[in-house]
């Protein structure tokens, strides 16, 4: 069983936190009461305690609790007793190496597979894919492993940028970088770009919000995927 | 002793390979009529033989000899009788994951501390620093540390980018990343431009190249090295 969204971002440009995806969310978290909110990626170094604070303030506008998964003085318990996740974005490293250091990425893949709703953003919707290696983060501390939740069965690289955004000084473009990534891996990547999310119910997956994505696979070149389509390998 | 020499680039826009630093490579090369190249790096997924020859194509022009390190049957042997050394840009992991796998990093370090001159461009740069954490690349490969040569006791960002580079939509800048680094470190860290080259000699670590460098201290405002000034933490 599966109840999942998977975000390129939590913000568009101009908008506010989480606004876009709200229908979403109330529709993800409709059986659900209470949330845990996972704060190890701390976007530009913000404390968990302030991180929770902003995840709050959004989900209480929908009615729903949030605790912050730092918290709890047994984390594991907290896994195990929740009704719902969701994990924000900020350094996928920082957040990976948390969860494998207080041994929670498979524990949650386990709760998340029971079926209880998950929502991740950027770093959080990373997560979700089979390793962390698609990331566009530096690498500013040393996880245990790569190894991320698997929830889907490819890669995903969040924020996805078109070649037409890089000026020729700006070095690799983001397509040069996953296709280095498939020199050395088999793994499908999804190129997602702002505003699109990933919506998974049981089997089903599919691409949505109103732009393609751009799907990379081994040996192929990379192709566009339309929007409401459902992803498959 | 050291006699070292660490690029933010091979190659300039519009240049070609090593072109910019040619006079300086003939300076460092000296007293040594051939050099090991390490290409474990592979830019764009160019195999280790395609690399080499770019290498020695280079070097052919300033009338030195290049073996590539894969040349070899046993590795450590080659860094050990050694003369010189170059290794080239590419994909960080990659580059550091192979270098512990063979266990030629430190063995390295201690080969270049003797005095034997290197050459390091963007990734090769990268690991003339404490650790390879202030990379650009993306995490294609899981190395089994990101400890790198420390050469220098400062981290290198190569292809440092400004701030107005950037659009909104492009998500975090080079400035916020390094601002997340040193949110997990203490180490000092160089955003070094195009163009822009660290050179040690013995005791004396200037920045040389035109352009001034951006320095990230924990705690501490950014701020802008003068080109030619020393470094010194």
């Amino acid at each position: 069983m599966r109840d999942i969204l998977l975000a390129s971002t939590s913000t568009l440009l101009g908008g506010t936190y989480l606004n876009y995806l709200k229908s979403e969310i109330i529709e993800l978290f409709k059986s659900v009461d209470e949330i845990i909110f996972i704060p190890y990626a701390r976007p530009s170094g913000i404390s968990h305690d302030e991180y929770t604070e902003k995840a709050r303030s959004f989900f209480a506008s929908i009615n729903k609790k949030v605790k912050g998964l730092h918290e709890f003085s047994t984390v594991t318990d907290a896994i195990k007793n929740a009704q719902g996740f969701f994990t924000g974005g900020g350094n996928t490293f920082l957040l990976v190496k948390q969860l494998h250091e207080h041994k929670l990425m498979y524990m949650l893949r386990d709760e998340v597979l029971k079926g209880k709703p998950y929502l991740g953003c950027s770093a959080g919707s990373n997560i979700g894919g089979m390793n962390m290696q698609t990331t566009n983060d530096m690498p500013i501390v040393y996880p245990s492993s790569f190894e991320t939740m698997g929830l889907v069965d490819f890669n995903i690289n969040p924020h996805f940028l078109d070649e037409a955004t890089y000026t020729k000084s700006m070095g690799e473009t983001r397509e040069t970088r996953i296709k280095e990534f498939l020199s050395q891996n088999q793994i499908p990547v999804i190129g997602l770009r702002e505003g699109s999310w990933i919506r998974v119910k049981n089997d089903l997956v599919k691409l949505e919000g109103s732009l393609p994505a751009k799907i990379f696979e081994k040996d192929k070149e990379p192709y566009e995927l339309a929007a409401h389509s459902e992803i498959s390998f």
